[in-house]
């Protein structure tokens, strides 16, 4: 099989060391487009924002990007004044030097909280970063964004429109802070299609609808999450403005890519040794399947017994019993995979436990609520709470 | 120090093995007054409900209690009918042979879910667990409540009323599935004090917004969570039937039992390494700064980092930032103790990171939030987020 390839027309990527991280590896990348692209961002709703989050927000309103300039191992965020100084100040060097109006680059930072942004280390390297650009560079900025994460996580997906085909990729970094209603994470969406800002986002928010906003690991919401699309028509179709049969085409490669992105990260949750989808099925209405299927992604009771293999669904119920939405204990079911564990608020039977525990000992399996109460239904992906998790919190500076 | 006498006029208590815990050791316990006591109750305000939480809603509305037979093992939830049917069963024999209606018999259960109470276990040792009962027995019934708790809990407090001098006792079990707003847990009151149901209960719900309500462990609300205080009257005051000076006296007993046996609980908690009590001042109303407070106090990230003893304050301004309570990040300040670690949503200095670490070391600190938007305030006791939680956790069952 061949590798993927993930080349878009008109970018260039790279990715290297400033000295951020303490290892020495990849903790600055680029990703540059020849020519400016029309952009769609979703940025974090904590009230703390990270200063990249803020200057981004203000850049996103006149709808045109050309570069994303992204560093780990520094969050940049409660830096107060100087971080935003400091971003605006990483984003005018890179705008220089690649001869653009500054205001057309998107910095963005990842890592610890507080600590101010070491900005000579990356003035230093800003040539390079720029020397190094390629259209094959990809992999490099993909590892630059990377901080708890254990695997690289990209997407792509090509598709035809109005007889050119266009090609979408994108890349994300988890892996703790995740929670839904929120631009989850760093992701980086890049794609030749050409189509204008409001359309764009338009179709990033319903996108993410589905693939940002359907996640959870531990139920935090970063300072720093962001998610960029930019799209810089060199795919040569007339530009699209409005929802059609053609922007469909869009719409559909990219609930894909972001889809994959996001599973990609619940697998490389921190700590994380179940993928676990949960369903919640039979509500009253959608609030309340999304309030019951959090409650239970959430319950710290319910993804310790996932990390130990324990069958033990009264967590389950005891966890949708304090969501608020309506249910009648008597009358709800639930399912691992496709075996019946509890009939009506009871547990089926001895022989059903065994069975319930060899679905749990799989990597990945879903649950399965109904509440018997309407039509609504909502899933979220999520992982269990292991040993690995508090360890990799507890010293995460260190 | 002559040891604290657990002895209430007019009470009796025992403890033993009926096999339920794998282990052999204590799971059920009696409490007998000689004479039926007025009783107030607090009860989960979880949907699912565990049986004898059902059936002591209803029978306290007599406002009457006798007796109150826990077992630890077996929670007795999601037991469906034959659950009740089997929480009616146990207090009617115990009734029966104790010669008392048996609707002053409130059972209480607490353990594994889902599980149906072994009552044949049950029905074997009620002769023994009646024939045990004596007025010095205090500590049995403390060891037959405990389940993942590591030491017993106990607190009293003594008073004079009317001239009379009297007495209160409490015990409390954990140490998993603590949560604010909702009766926590099983903590058991006894006293000799004469006051009028009505009464009794608007004393403990005060108490209780001060005590069982502002502890967290880890969020969670359980299917069993009952607080059952009964007055015998055996001191011999003229009973009280509203709030006076007298009625104070009692007042404030009361709490202070009641804290002392929530702050036990969570220096206990389930595989907690730190008591931290958290408290968000400066806030524009109580609820944001409730809100605030539980928001620090049920993050992953700012638990896993304390019992790291890393002071990675940026995680709780992460935590504050998506709590939906009113604040401008530009203008929170945090101590740790005394210490000022975050001025106007900036770190101090690293001299003062170094002090942070240093008090972070200690087993027990106060983690101080002003988001300088009003003048409210509130605080919550919690612990840290600790491996030992996930072990415990993890394998509860096996």
């Amino acid at each position: 099989m061949k590798p993927p390839n993930f080349r878009v027309l008109g970018f260039l990527f790279s990715g290297i060391s400033a000295g951020i991280k303490k290892d020495g590896k990849k903790d600055l990348g680029l990703i540059y487009s020849e020519v400016p692209a029309q952009v769609a961002g979703l940025f974090t709703t904590n009230t703390v924002k990270a200063a990249p989050v803020q200057l981004g927000m203000k850049r996103i309103k006149k709808g045109l990007a050309q570069a994303v300039v992204v560093n780990s191992g520094n969050a940049n965020a409660c830096t107060g004044s100087q971080g935003l100084r400091d971003a605006e100040l990483v984003s005018s060097w890179v705008g220089k030097r690649l001869g653009i109006d500054e205001t057309l680059v998107f910095p963005s930072s990842t890592g610890v909280i507080g600590a101010p942004l070491p900005i000579k280390k990356i003035e230093e390297v800003i040539p390079e970063l720029i020397d190094q650009l390629s259209p094959g560079g990809w992999m490099s900025t993909v590892e630059a964004i990377m901080t708890t994460d254990t695997f690289p996580k990209m997407a792509m997906a090509t598709g035809r429109i109005k007889g050119k085909t266009i090609k979408l990729c994108g890349m994300i970094k988890g892996a703790g802070m995740i929670c839904p209603q929120m631009a989850t994470m760093l992701s980086f969406l890049i794609t030749d299609a050409n189509i204008q800002a409001p359309l764009l986002q338009q179709m990033l928010e319903k996108a993410a609808e589905e693939s940002y906003h359907r996640i959870t690991i531990d139920g935090e919401m970063s300072t720093n999450d962001t998610v960029l699309l930019l799209a810089n028509g060199k795919g040569g179709h007339p530009i699209l403005t409005r929802m059609d049969r053609d922007a469909e085409v869009f719409q559909t490669m990219l609930l894909k890519v972001c889809r994959k992105l996001t599973e990609s990260l619940v697998r490389d949750g921190e700590g994380a040794t179940k993928f676990i989808e949960i369903l919640v099925q039979g509500a009253r209405n959608r609030e309340d399947a999304k309030r019951a299927a959090y409650a239970i992604a959430h319950s710290p009771l319910v993804k310790t017994a996932f990390f130990g293999e324990d069958a033990n669904w009264g967590r389950i119920l005891c966890a949708l019993g304090h969501c608020g939405a309506r249910m009648d204990p008597n009358r709800i079911d639930v399912f691992f995979d496709k075996a019946l564990i509890v009939k009506n608020g009871l547990g089926v039977d001895d022989r059903t436990e065994e069975k319930a525990i060899q679905i749990l000992k799989r990597k990945s399996f879903k649950v399965t609520v109904d509440l018997h109460q309407g039509k609504s239904q909502f899933s979220v992906l999520t992982t269990d709470l292991s040993i690995d998790y508090v360890k990799i919190n507890a010293s995460y500076r260190s």
